[in-house]
């Protein structure tokens, strides 16, 4: 950590900084320029109070050297991480390093049927996990809340039949123990990115845990969230990119590519993107889905339907089952050339 | 509501969205441009499903005429809300119309002894409600993470003591009956106004709701979030801004204060700021609060510390007592300008 | 165009309105709701006014119907734009449709020599059009500006020699008539976008437009700021993406390919990307590239030099001549997916 | 400047850091800590290339440690700048320090009797600088776009026969040279903030020059482009905070009154604010105001009209005389506060 004195700090505000410093078993390195003093703090940075330092007189700012989280570093673990999603009565889905993979579904359950018939939709597209929402956060406390635990059942017993492990979004940390039971992955939507006490509740299963990046979150700020989990003893995060707030209007979310090499670099942690939640608009979505894969996914997240006009959830934004199919054969293609491949459903229902 | 079709929308398109429009108990009023056909959807906006039109063919966009909260609208009630905290063993404190207030205290409980003296100090400056954390959200796991139901059980007893009720930060559903015995106002944290079940669940009781505006949340995102406290049946919802993200990064958020005038003018809803967790920087505090009452606020809350290079959170942006005492000083003469008034403390104590 | 009316606005507000859109020679439509009344303007949205039609008592907003450009719009030209860059003494350059283009160079021209060494390399590695600036946008009044107009001289010797159009930033409208006799492409950088005198001054020249999407911009805006190009008669306008502000601190801008499949829905102008200055950090360069292509763009331009620690101007971000070379092969692949395809340099040197 | 070192840098790699550090006139002063290598340039900063730096090999990040502006920061001139602006037929208005000022007007010239009639208005009113637009930046071609010099001519006469000096918007840097014996103070809009060739042209008269920060500029972004000016010897710049984009979709921009404090203990320049841009409605424009007085700025500038139903331009955001009256009324109260005064018109008139 690097402590950048204001130009007019006194001496003894640094000697404070210093003893401060050396209290917290750290070394204090002293450098004096002609307009400002500078202290390098040596040592373990975590055991260092940026907060405190921060607040003693004569301090401009704090500069932190290391990345404040642990677990979720390529410093803790260089090669990427394969997380395994399902086992049981469906087959195991890897994610991560080669390893691509399609999550698809409905928006939301909203009964059995129609879950059954999208679910083999997206099974014959090329799709190996089932995602369906059973409780839906919604901004107007007026909309459709979803069918809550029997629609879960309905998802496991889908799952089941086809041999697709099911994707499920938890929103309340009194549901998880609910859950548990029923799901192969746990799904924590953008806006509960920064709900503590949930991530930790996941974090203490050994379901995986698809983390959606928030609508104005760093990657920073991700990968912090990613730390709640896994510091839990949970290492089975996927992270998932699904657009984030920008002054475009025309478009929901900005699908936010960048983020892509970035947390790649500084993670281990498999990554998908997810170009519903981002377009909102189904004529967007393949353009996004390419884009993401391009820029280095290890897959995507879609959400179909056969008659979108009659979703009760986010219609505008569902693929119609054809036109997913097309899109999974560009994204083969797409794969192919950075060396990733999507699993073949028949050679996984074999496992 | 207003269906815009796309240039080059069919007539069977238009007649679907016509049908569909009646279906939901409006009528539908075509207009037909040269360029472009629009459908006004005449009735009650609320039936309307937007979603549901936004999917059918044809359609370029729908825009909504109405707004999308009911009993967080000035259209529901006209006049200033004003809402009361406290009451028991302490003085009930107004907020709202005419009645400024200020909030003060240490950002987190750290102990018995700190929190007395803080909450002495501020009330001596005129503070007439005490805050301070008990769960704190820490975006690191590594954080300090607050002390739980006994640092409640110290608030509680010390706001009792001196006449002042307390405001503390709730961060989880299950922590909410915990608590509703020793509150008298929630706090609901930034990243935490879209965890809807959080805001149903506080929204059951009948205390206090302070709202804080989400990071990157609009003003119409902030009201549907008291839409849904409100709508469990508690119309104690206090606003609170406190700062939005933006590209300055020499400041932590950008207090948004333009967001005053516009909550006021589609809300009866009281409205404080919160410069503190703004500025993030102790320096830029009164300014701040200077700003916002001069918008328009209903008042301020503030954190306070007498040695904040102790303090176990936030120490940089807690304000010193004296210097406290002089913003209120100046806070006074601000609400004096717009008709507004600080209830005395003296005053209050006798209620 | 349509005019929503405040829930509480008199007859006689509602009586003007209509006889102003009347006065404007469009039709007035009325729609009176219960809560609301909405008048629809019928006829030709670009003689209406909307900003005085908004400030007419009682009026609570105007929604545009019509998009604000015209010459920029797929209304106007359903069909692919496909711009022609070059032509005299070196081949000409088509992109648009199915034509990809690179354009490649040093990120300012710093003498004869560097510029011919680079050229090279980027025609070989399959680059057909050369970039090098003369005149450098600095934020800082004490960095480098660029040589001007002697180092315009190279660029255009050199694209001779090597058979490649230049591509040349300008900043000044001052600068157009000095340039337009060595160009075959302004460029016109991001800062500049809402530049209106420099748009229309290029707008008067034959010569291509490169226009870059500004930091801040919609992609509404940018199309504006392309109509104000064209409407002076110049129909080469090429659209390039380069990245905008988000709240990511860990890389320089967010390349949007968001607004690859939203811009080429709404206009027929060819879209290029710039993953340099997005990236601002070489390792990112090619992921966003990549990215870039497969959402549906028509091409790149990237900053190359052979020895990036010397460079002048932004050195973190150039690529290596090797890797600049392995990021074709791999663009050319991903153009041939999405049926696009990068001309060969052979071919179009024999044109 | 310090050079933080990724976590496997070779030896070579710092050697060669340090190797040029000592090329740039510093003197490097290495630490070497369990994790990360850090080096501390020490000397003067503006001699070390921060992007020459950045691109060595094994470099992970350099972070300045001072301010990238020099003229405009407090460390070279720690008391309030006061500019005084006009002279010859007028007084001459101060603004900085305890001087705060009104500057008022139309938002366009539209023609003369207008003009004088606003002018005679906003002078009743209070305001001691009359503002007016002559050149029009506009985001469409379409709209209208000033009436160029002879409305500047008017300008001039109006200001002279009422004692106001004159304060207008230059767009390129063509027009300098003919506006320059006309007005008092240039104005640079914000979509100008970053032409660089327009701020050095203006920095070469010894006009006022009234800066709008960009849309999205940082305060640092801002005070570089002033350096710009104040690097060519012109010392009197006057900063205008005018709204910044965010998402709030509800008013045009959001008046970042944080940035006050912040521009305020960065630099000695003084700072307005302009409410009527950034609420682009009439109705918020009061609280702006009132905020940005409070918060600490110099002064403001609006736009008033008699009829602003028949504006040429931004007709929805101007005020009306008698509550222009009213705003004045308020401000001078809240300055008072503050310790600042508005100078009233009569007592300049005699100057």
């Amino acid at each position: 950590m690097i402590i950048v004195m204001n130009h007019a700090a006194a001496q003894s505000s640094i000697d404070r900084v210093i003893a401060e410093i050396e209290k917290m078993g750290n070394k204090a390195h002293l450098s004096r320029g002609e307009f400002r003093t500078v202290i390098g703090a040596v040592g373990e940075e975590g055991s260092l109070d940026q907060n405190h330092l921060a607040s003693l007189d004569g301090v401009e700012k704090v500069v932190p050297i290391m990345k404040p989280y642990k677990l979720a570093s390529r410093e803790f673990k260089s090669e990427d991480s394969i997380v395994e999603i399902g086992g049981g009565k469906t087959p195991v889905v890897k994610i991560g390093g080669e390893h691509a993979a399609c999550i698809a579904g409905p928006c939301a359950v909203e009964n059995e049927q129609m879950l059954k018939r999208i679910a083999k939709h997206v099974r014959d597209g090329g799709a190996t996990i089932l995602r369906g929402g059973v409780y839906k956060p919604r901004t107007s406390p007026y909309s459709f809340q979803g069918l809550g635990l029997q629609a879960l059942k309905w998802m496991r017993e889908t799952g089941d039949e086809l041999g697709m492990p099911i994707c499920v979004e938890v929103m309340d940390t009194r549901q998880v123990a609910d859950m548990e039971p029923y799901v192969d992955c746990f799904q924590i939507g953008a806006r509960n990115m920064q709900n503590f006490d949930l991530l930790r509740e996941v974090g203490k299963t050994r379901k995986g845990v698809l983390l959606k990046r928030g609508l104005a979150a760093t990657v920073k700020d991700w990968l912090l969230s990613a730390e709640y989990v896994l510091s839990q003893g949970n290492r089975s995060v996927i992270l998932c990119e699904r657009g984030i707030k920008t002054f475009e209007d025309s478009i929901r979310y900005t699908l936010d590519v960048t983020s892509i090499p970035v947390a790649k670099q500084w993670s281990h942690l498999p990554m998908i993107v997810d170009p519903s939640h981002a377009a909102g608009k189904r004529d967007y979505v393949p353009s996004l889905a390419h884009a993401g894969m391009a820029a280095g996914a290890h897959g995507v997240i879609v959400e179909v339907h056969y008659n979108p006009s009659e979703a009760q959830c986010d219609g505008p934004q569902a693929l119609l089952p054809e036109v997913f199919k097309d899109l999974m054969v560009q994204l083969r293609k797409i794969a192919a050339i950075f060396g990733k491949e999507f699993a073949e459903v028949g050679e996984m229902a074999s496992v």
